[in-house]
């Protein structure tokens, strides 16, 4: 049976995470949102807007904000880590003591850590104590600034304890958001972080001029290389013809509103990782990083994956795009499974 | 062994007939292409452009043109099939006398015929006489104008007969085409025809104002449906994942070039059928027809296409968009697979 869920955290006030507390507001919850910047925090509670990451939203007046991360956590049934993935295990480990036993956990951060290689719900149990697979795992086609304007998206809850997921199921529907629950969380962790390294490649071949058809090359190609990843980890192939596989893909390689689309767009046109960094904030893109965790634990699987290979070798060995562009074009005629 | 085809006749001077044409006269064939319209033939010949289909592209000197159907034919080792789909039987059979009996047929039709629900080549193998499955069947994420232009693109050339698919490759592979074979004919042709419906929903969903997860949830569900019926009819299930399924859905779903989606937009801004139809200079839209000749094809056998009945309840029945858009979003929680 599932447990309600009324009084849920969310960490990080980025564009997903207000967008997510937003969802969750909608849907009837009470809800805290901590932002590392204390700015942000009065913003929300203050203003009932985060103009920096979602210009033009109005917030719900119930959605309230702080940015001591104990106030926010505390009496907390559902967290929601919402922080970049690559600082996940730091932000995660100084709120170890903070978190509320009972508290279901869920992840709306997506990537490969550098060094470990592993998926962010696993981080998060290591730290967390949380069993293996009862971390709750958010995905699908869900650019944040269209939830957050109201339009109707759907998403998918992957959890190993089904429990869990229909509880964030229940917690998180509204009338423009409608999640599914799916129990294979490898296959809908992997989805999300290989998304981003393929936006890349399809950002990268719009900077350099290559039209549609390319595109839907790139995704299609990208689709089956993170596919053959997947089951090699023990996934269902079938999670990758879903939402958070192709829906997410599509998605995010198809909208200007992709960050990792447009920093690929800039390393395309000739733009260094430094200048591409500095045109984004300061950011670097999640799929920059992605890319190599993904291609080292696709290399200790034996797992051919070319076009994240490519964008390895582009963004950190220095390789021009043009050439890698040249070489997955020019692999020899062949039938297209062989 | 695959034969060495060099003279090949291209019949129908729309815009992929034109640009497929370009393909193999730049990979060195002898192409005559057929334009019912005698002032395109004189154009294509004389000028070495289609300006109308299409504008800004340089054709090959060494394509030639005519609007004498039986000039057009002589000596073709293989003959390319360019004309809309729901006309083929119609010109096809104004031909049969004329085709060389040893020639290869290739089919760049998608659709599925009305009153008779039979794939194009089905069609073509009926009047023409050649066996079920010998027909090579063109597809992928094409856009016409894109390859017109140079711009790289893969494609799937499916035949039972490998041979033939082969002999295809071959005259067809150029700098920028690359052609893989396949011998799924059926879903090759299938996810061709069910595409344009798919194109046809996204479009609608972009006129109603909703944006890019829409899209790409369209599009996830859109794959599975076409993949329900292409199972059921014998296909394999990988083709669908492959270019001719989810790649050429993607491009012709995402591209303002496609036809189909833009077709699909004016009705979901309030066009009827009629304006529609007139704005886009008299002619239908693919999708439009197919929508439901596909749908009685699968609920002859039992298979639920819901998008594509959504099409042809708009299309075919005065059914709202916003009704049939309400109703596909409003289906209960459940998981994302049951």
């Amino acid at each position: 049976m599932a447990v309600a869920v009324q009084r849920v955290t969310v960490l990080g006030a980025g564009s997903w995470g207000t967008a997510f507390a937003k969802v969750l507001a909608d849907a009837g919850r009470d809800v805290t949102v901590w932002a590392r910047r204390a700015e942000i925090a009065a913003e929300i509670r203050g203003e009932h807007t985060n103009a920096g990451y979602l210009p033009g939203v109005d917030l719900p007046p119930r959605l309230t904000a702080t940015s001591d991360p104990a106030a926010a956590l505390d009496g907390a049934e559902a967290v929601v880590l919402a922080v970049p993935s690559q600082s996940l295990r730091a932000n995660l480990t100084s709120w170890t003591g903070l978190l509320p036993p009972s508290a279901i956990l869920v992840s709306l951060a997506k990537g490969v850590e550098l060094g470990t290689l592993k998926r962010m719900s696993e981080v998060i149990s290591e730290i967390s104590g949380v069993p293996d697979g009862g971390v709750v795992v958010v995905s699908g086609p869900n650019l944040a600034k269209e939830i957050a304007h109201g339009q109707p998206a759907a998403a998918v809850l992957a959890c190993a304890d089904h429990d869990r997921a229909v509880a964030v199921q229940q917690a998180s529907s509204t009338s423009y958001f409608r999640p599914y629950t799916n129990t294979d969380v490898v296959g809908v962790e992997l989805g999300g972080a290989c998304k981003n390294v393929i936006a890349l490649s399809c950002g990268m071949a719009a900077g350099m001029g290559f039209g549609t058809n390319t595109m839907a090359t790139l995704i299609t190609r990208g689709l089956a290389e993170m596919a053959r990843l997947g089951t090699k980890l023990g996934a269902d192939p079938l999670t990758f013809a879903g939402l958070a596989g192709l829906g997410d893909l599509v998605a995010t390689c198809s909208s200007p509103l992709s960050r990792n689309r447009s920093f690929g767009e800039r390393l395309g046109r000739g733009d260094t990782l430094e200048e591409a960094q500095r045109a984004a904030g300061g950011q670097v893109a999640e799929g920059v990083m992605s890319c190599s965790s993904i291609r080292e634990l696709a290399s200790s699987f034996g797992v051919d994956m070319p076009i994240t290979d490519a964008m390895h070798r582009v963004c950190h060995e220095g390789i021009d795009p043009r050439r890698v562009g040249a070489e997955l074009l020019g692999r020899e005629q062949k039938h297209e499974w062989s």
